[in-house]
């Protein structure tokens, strides 16, 4: 079966061209973040503030759960899903509970990792938990991640068949299985130095390559892709994924303090073991490797310690061989786009967003 | 349409005779605990501490991951949804994914719960995140979240059809969420005092009954029963949720510690606003008020205060009051039994478990 007969089949959307229209990225994004709306509200006065700490956290609404536009992320795996959607052929308007599914998803954890971070801020403004306490942060993150579900099923109701959501609700939470295993692993790292860079990037291929794979996978599917080609979309979307957490291990020491929002250097400061320091320790001298343990393992990092950290990732070319490691992703991802077959505007926003993200500063 | 038709289109096993066979609970519950325990696996040996923190939590590992049969709960939800399917005249076998689905979604909360009480002991055992910590806490719940969708859709293979797997997976995150909800005016009750019995029972519908209706429900609609006699088993479920937790509420004060394993007026320990301090707070004179609020802001309460309280509920009349609100939900429960035309053995049995529940002592 021809994949616009199995799309009729599945009671998708048909395009009479059979390609995508002009993709609007703004209007796309507007559509999801008002599916995502339409899901965190209730009539009940009494739960109105667990709401309200959901939008505040995905910043449509202030601590006093009054309306706002605050920074509330990038919405790049939605972004991603509604292209890989038209790329294959598909209406993204049909895939936008998809969308709005992933970034919901995506947040619930965001908010249960600034819990197990311990982080008071995010994009410039104090956590969930920071303000409403760790107990309540868990159940806003809980209630979030049901959400999730609800909102993706809102398929239902846009003519996806029975069959086909009950594929893509398998591989959601497949999705959030893999982003717990990596999470599990990215908390046991905390008391280990045995950690080889392959190490790390199996952790970082759960946490945060297998959202964008399944953003990617769900949207080829919801088009109407065969097997084979939703398999090149997902496997764009782990390139991507990786390139991406690479990026902002490099961006969280390299950064640019007044662009990323976060303080210089903050993964030292907060003893993170991101791909440079793992690589750094992998690779330095047996005096270097004490200096850095004994770094981490000190309460607080001083100003001082950051400063030699840094001597010694540059020393060794660290932030180099990161940014030719995001590259070789983004080579990567570019050459299964190709695969995919991604066609239309469509498509070359894809080509677009790859080449965005492997130079991007927040 | 009736219901023998219905199951019959829908996919599910239509018994010869129209009614539940003899129904064995203990091979019920055995049968959903193996359910449960497959999806507990890994076959990557770097994650497999994560399953074995979760077949920790529910009784089938020790803190080292080796195998054991510890105390894991009462599985009182899954045996719940068997017994509806077989008393609406279903084959309980096809309910075992659901009913696995329930036990493990839980147990999440279980998990979580703890973390936000600071609770370090549940059935005699250290909970989970007392021993790896609140971060792998917070992550084992949301695994084992992710993995009860997984046993849900396990229904797929047991011959449901798939619209009634998503109306079935719809209701399982609308009952988390109505379970967040409940643990958020929860968590707020804690810094207050004007809650009425009305407030709190509002509270216990979402926290602790939601989950005990969708068991009802499910193992009813899975059974081929029309949306109304779901709708009589899911309140089944409600009164029989909600006669749960009062009598809950009754032994976390009055409760033998040698049968509850837990300290003698536990919840006054942990200065829990439970139904019996809530009455009294309610209905108390301004003196009896003030103790009552005083002992409450103390940041340790001592065991002269606890015998102050248990005076005043004793006084009050208390316990008494709460166990008839224990029993009307139990009649409750038995007229809702009847009016979902619950029959055969499963049906007696239905009838049996309430009795058992309201004098339970454990």
């Amino acid at each position: 079966m021809n994949e616009r007969a199995a799309r009729k089949e599945s009671g998708m959307p048909v395009q009479p061209s059979g390609r995508a229209t002009d993709f609007d990225a703004n209007a796309a994004i507007a559509a999801v973040e008002a599916e995502m709306l339409a899901h965190l509200q209730t009539d009940a006065p009494a739960l109105a503030p667990l709401y309200g700490m959901m939008r505040y956290h995905l910043g449509w609404a202030t601590a006093a759960f009054a309306p706002e536009r605050a920074n509330g992320g990038k919405r790049l795996r939605p972004l991603v899903c509604l292209l890989c959607c038209a790329a294959a052929g598909g209406d993204p308007a049909y895939a936008i509970p998809a969308a709005a599914a992933i970034e919901l998803v995506h947040n619930f954890t965001l908010v249960h990792d600034d819990i197990q971070d311990n982080s008071a801020s995010r994009r410039h403004r104090r956590t969930v938990w920071s303000i409403w306490g760790a107990a309540q942060g868990i159940n806003v993150g809980d209630g979030m991640y049901a959400i999730a579900h609800q909102a993706l099923l809102g398929l239902r109701g846009r003519g996806a068949a029975a069959e086909k959501v009950l594929d893509l609700m398998a591989g959601f939470d497949a999705t959030v299985l893999r982003i717990c295993e990596g999470q599990f692993l990215d908390i046991g790292f905390e008391s280990r130095w045995d950690i080889t860079a392959d190490d790390y990037l199996a952790m970082i291929g759960g946490k945060t390559a297998a959202i964008f794979a399944y953003a990617a996978r769900a949207g080829a599917l919801l088009a109407g892709a065969d097997e084979a080609r939703a398999d090149a979309f997902e496997r764009f979307g782990t390139a991507i994924g990786l390139g991406f957490q690479v990026r902002d291990d490099l961006l969280g020491i390299w950064g640019d303090p007044a662009v990323t929002g976060k303080d210089a250097a903050d993964d030292i400061r907060r003893r993170k073991k991101s791909l440079p320091i793992i690589m750094l320790h992998e690779h330095a001298g047996e005096k270097d490797r004490h200096a850095l343990e004994s770094v981490y393992a000190s309460a607080e990092v001083a100003p001082g310690d950051v400063a030699t950290v840094i001597t010694m990732l540059d020393a060794a070319g660290i932030h180099d061989a990161c940014q030719e490691q995001v590259e070789r992703y983004h080579t990567r991802a570019a050459a299964l786009l190709n695969e995919s077959r991604a066609s239309g505007p469509a498509g070359a926003a894809l080509g677009g967003l790859i080449e965005r993200m492997a130079a991007r500063d927040a």
